[in-house]
């Protein structure tokens, strides 16, 4: 296989995860609002969680996993939160509905909670949580994984997912901090790309179920994920579970369905999204100052041996987007290849 | 030093924190607010965030550094948000007035969020996070810690506290699910008590300025702790920091005030608050039934080699607060010197 690195235009992903959606039988505005958010995760250097996800949405949709011709409608509401039913859709067009409801909400009443059930695998958890910059607001988001890959500390059943963290907070001339994690030490995404490029694990990513370290990323379903802090980040992917899961009435724990290896099964996915205005708060301006000088502070501060530099969180990340902006993003062969083979399969034109 | 340990009723260690609180000028309802918090705490199992720090309190207050008399109001509102100018009052005080007022939008508006600024230490953060539990509510606390031990990932220079989440989730027979954690691998708290009873710190909680393990709690001060999972650990600290922090116009970064070193400048210190209504989200019962089944789910799961039991977030603390309810709070002889001592010198009775 070839180590060959093709670049695409961000514009040009789009267009390509658009017109493969619409070939599955997406309709075309929401095949275009998809294909943006996921187009907008590879320019964000999200590998595992961009246009890698496509023939795995792609064949969910086929096997009749994702109800092509949703109907997202609000469940439930007072002034600052809803719950929204996402009628099986595909996951981005429910965060997608469930952002931007948070967001004008947020924008009368200060802030906003929004939870949704019904829901699917939407992409990186930075896309919704960036969302509400744009308006001088704070967003968090909290999900319920697509598979479980985490025990309860101390057990070996797959109980629990990574479930996810992303908090974005405005700067004013600083990049906004985007924190996006894992309650594990490893995202599982992170692990697929690693297999995919076939690369091995760091040790302290999984455990095999005799507690012993697993570094082969195609045994990855012989062991399972570490929480980050041992007790601490399995206290994290329960509360946030249950938060984005049960609250809503959406899967968590044993009914998690295990989207990589069952295409077909409604998984009731359920995620979190929290708009916080800094208008209610004070002055916009004044707080992304003190963010900036914040930012500023960390980064100009002294440096363990053998550090070259304090990084932010999401400061990778906003350098991948210019990067990428302006240079396209990198899709390795086997990656390349997967995809026209998709393109060949749903009768339309490939990436490049 | 003797290692006897004497127990007191907690309705006793209340009275006597409250007593000594009114011989240092507070007048006696608030200072029985802040005890009972106090002695909830101890009767928690919190041993370094209850009666432990009545001699710190009580410091600061004779040093001008708290408001005896203070005007806690709301600041700025909406439906479902405020900001609490704490006044420079008792961090209890102002933490107990920001929960409530949190759950009372809450009961209206089905979610509520409310900051804090010029607050100050408010002891465990479970104490908060618990509150909303008794409406059927989940309750979420963050905090700005009250002195700065954490570097930034990679850096050398103190500029993020431990700063704290806690989320309290009810259950039906179950006991509520309690996750109270530092975003550091042990919390400071944790650190002064293995000090006060001169035990050694487990490798991993404290590295030195050279990045080497430190283990002696009395060389506290020439180390920092390490965050979780360690980048994210820190982005975590920052993110809640600037939350709780920040958004509230209250100190965050290198304006934080050491508490420990310096008892006379005020802390402005910052916490946020957010009560969900379940009703609003659902039928209550079948929420608290669901996390029933999940707990069960947790706890009868299959177990690595070598682990005895699978234990839920607060589990242990429930236990404890059990048992101390029954047979008073264990004092050990060096705590309970250091409050007989504090009693002379405020002319009140001691505590047992």
């Amino acid at each position: 296989m070839s180590d060959e690195v093709r670049h695409i235009a961000v514009a040009d992903l789009q267009r390509f995860i658009s017109r493969c959606f619409v070939a599955a039988g997406i309709e075309p505005a929401p095949a275009d609002t998809v294909a943006a958010l996921m187009a907008e995760a590879d320019a964000f250097g999200s590998d595992g969680h961009g246009v890698f996800r496509l023939p795995q949405y792609v064949q969910r949709i086929r096997d009749g996993g994702i109800n092509t011709r949703p109907h997202i409608e609000i469940l439930r509401e007072t002034t600052a939160m809803a719950l929204v039913e996402g009628d099986n859709a595909l996951g981005h067009l429910v965060m997608h509905f469930a952002a931007q409801l948070a967001i004008r909400k947020a924008r009368e009443h200060g802030i906003a909670w929004v939870g949704t059930r019904y829901s699917n695998h939407a992409g990186p958890a930075g896309l919704y949580a960036r969302m509400p910059l744009a308006e001088d607001m704070i967003g968090l988001y909290l999900a319920v994984g697509s598979a479980n890959h985490l025990p309860p500390w101390g057990g070996t059943e797959m109980l629990l997912s990574t479930n996810p963290i992303a908090a974005a907070i405005p700067a004013l001339e600083e990049d906004p901090i985007v924190l996006d994690m894992a309650t594990t030490v490893a995202a599982y995404g992170k692990v697929k790309t690693k297999a995919q490029r076939g690369e091995p694990l760091p040790e302290g990513w999984m455990i095999d179920r005799e507690g012993q370290p697993l570094t082969d990323p195609q045994r990855a379903n012989d062991g399972f994920l570490l929480p980050i802090g041992g007790a601490k980040g399995y206290g994290l992917s329960l509360v946030f579970g249950l938060l984005a899961g049960t609250l809503n009435g959406a899967a968590f724990g044993r009914d998690v369905v295990d989207f990589n290896a069952d295409s077909h099964t409604v998984t009731n996915t359920g995620q979190a999204m929290l708009a916080i205005s800094l208008q209610a708060f004070g002055d916009p301006l004044a707080f992304k100052r003190s963010v900036d000088g914040i930012v500023r502070d960390m980064r100009a501060s002294p440096k363990l041996p053998g550090v070259d530099e304090i990084r932010l969180p999401g400061e990778r990340s906003w350098k991948i987007h210019r990067e990428r902006t302006a240079e396209g993003v990198p899709l390795n062969a086997a990656l390349l290849q997967r995809l026209e083979q998709l393109a060949n399969e749903l009768g339309v034109d490939g990436p490049v």
